[in-house]
């Protein structure tokens, strides 16, 4: 089994070597050129490849479905921007930002067609299997998203919302990509799924650890500006377990903040001073560990060597340990 | 063959009596069951049907890529009507008026992703011919709607160009159903391609028909206001022939008309007594009939007995032969 990083490599020398849109008409395709040569880290499509060599020598469908993943993510990506009414991605303009709306609605949609164009090219015998991973996976994203904007609205979000939003917006592609390159290794059912529920455990454990280093990370290793999610008012697993455990006082003052158009760095310690009050440090922590735990099980539980799941267990060290 | 309305019928029987999404999120759902409940004439999923029992009895295939055909259709309708800033279709509030852009995007995007997954149920002989098909029609459909959008920005069009455009946003997805569905039945490539012809010219003279009766139709037959391109500046057959043959007072009486932001009847009657005086009207009528000679010399040419083609060559009298 290579490892994370080489399988990028790998992925990315094929990826970016391919021809995945006409040239014409260029007002809709070239932004799609654009958004694809700001990179990405290219995590989900080197677990498909992960999950594929698994369980056999990669082979030319994980590719194929590597490269549907990837697109089918930055479609997402394109989406969400025009949603979020954001500015800026990987530090460059975003696609609705540089070209418009309407174009960025477009060039998504067409990045979604060409995504399934590249799971056509699969074996016969897998293409049932894949479509419906995917579909059943893509409809989940879009889910996932919808429950994000919903809960901008809504006062209160419980623990499980939270956790059933993530899910459905980060964990289950990271999940199905590691699921479907298992499938093309000729994976079992059950050793497919037991990947598959690696990769949703890995996945929340990554938000706990993304939304904790909002509030808590160093700034210079963290690489963006500190208590952005704080300053956005966005719901978090520490401001709902915050809202949770907080006495009446804490409640109060957190909620007063958490509705404030405010981006002080008066606003920021305030809500950490919080946090740490309610201890919603160590629970993050420990709730992190308890979904690490759950991954590592079911890794443990896929019958294949030992030896073989070094490199798996090396992405969750790569996503979980890192401090940015 | 049964005629058109009977295989709407069937359609429809079928189509609505299937849950097509989940219930949750109904943020989510809620937006597609209220768009897809308007209805719509249902022309191309019955035209699947149509090409499917030119060649063998319907077969349940042709019901599934027919309702990925209607599904695709409508994900592309509410997206067009984002970009259109549309108010109302059907005479009701479209997606976007009524749930707004986000949600319009999302609720758009999941359809789309409905529609590939009734394309997984169909027997896995022809899931790479009918994936293929159906995904480069998708390509093309995104291609003339933003090419529709750039040429809103462009003073000149072209009649190459623009026959281009309405080739990619309205002919490819009638020709595309009718091969689906030949390709379905069994038919050879050959024949599945003739269909294929017949649809693209059919396309075409439905399109002259539909600008020309903007401007020459009766008001009380078409059902809505005449002069309605008109009035939105829009470039139609009509607009661009009238440009290319006016004279030189002609021509800048009209370019002065359609960039003018004016709703009034006097607009509407100058242009179309421009578009009388190049004769207009006459050219638009030979030119559909030049579009319809083509389509039945391919339709002569599926080898077919004669008497099995007499369905389509009605869905040419019905969609060309009405006033409204």
């Amino acid at each position: 089994m290579q490892p994370l990083l080489a399988l990028i490599g790998l992925f990315n020398n094929r990826f970016n070597a391919t021809t995945h849109f006409p040239i014409k008409p260029d007002t809709l395709y070239q932004p799609n050129l654009y958004f694809l040569q700001l990179g990405g880290k290219r995590i989900r499509p080197a677990l498909c490849l992960m999950g594929n060599e698994l369980f056999n020598t990669i082979n030319n469908d994980a590719y194929e479905v590597a490269a549907a993943i990837e697109l089918f993510h930055n479609f997402t990506l394109i989406h969400d921007d025009i949603m979020d009414v954001a500015p800026l991605r990987r530090g460059m303009p975003t696609v609705p930002a540089k070209y418009g709306n309407n174009t960025a609605i477009l060039s998504g949609d067409v990045m979604l067609v060409a995504a399934y164009e590249k799971i056509n090219k699969i074996d016969t015998k897998y293409i049932h299997t894949i479509l419906k991973i995917f579909n059943k996976t893509a409809q989940q994203v879009c889910e996932g998203q919808q429950l994000d904007m919903d809960f901008e609205k809504k006062k209160e979000v419980t623990l499980p919302d939270y956790l059933e939003m993530i899910t459905l917006k980060t964990s289950v592609l990271l999940a199905a990509s590691l699921q479907m390159g298992a499938v093309l290794g000729g994976a079992s059912e059950a050793n497919a799924n037991l990947l598959y529920q690696f990769g949703i455990n890995i996945g929340l454990a990554f938000q706990i650890q993304d939304d904790y280093l909002d509030a808590f990370g160093e700034p210079e290793k963290f690489g963006k500006k500190i208590g952005g999610d704080i300053i956005a008012n966005k719901k978090t697993f520490l401001t709902i377990h915050a809202l949770e455990t907080a006495n009446p006082q804490q409640k109060e003052k957190l909620e007063f903040l958490l509705t404030t158009t405010n981006d002080s760095q008066e606003k920021v310690e305030e809500v950490v001073q919080i946090f740490k009050e309610c201890k919603v440090d160590e629970w993050a922590n420990s709730l992190k560990q308890k979904y690490v735990a759950e991954a590592y099980k079911s890794l443990e539980a896929v019958a294949v060597l030992n030896n073989r799941k070094q490199a798996l267990k090396d992405v969750a060290v790569y996503l979980l340990e890192r401090e940015h």
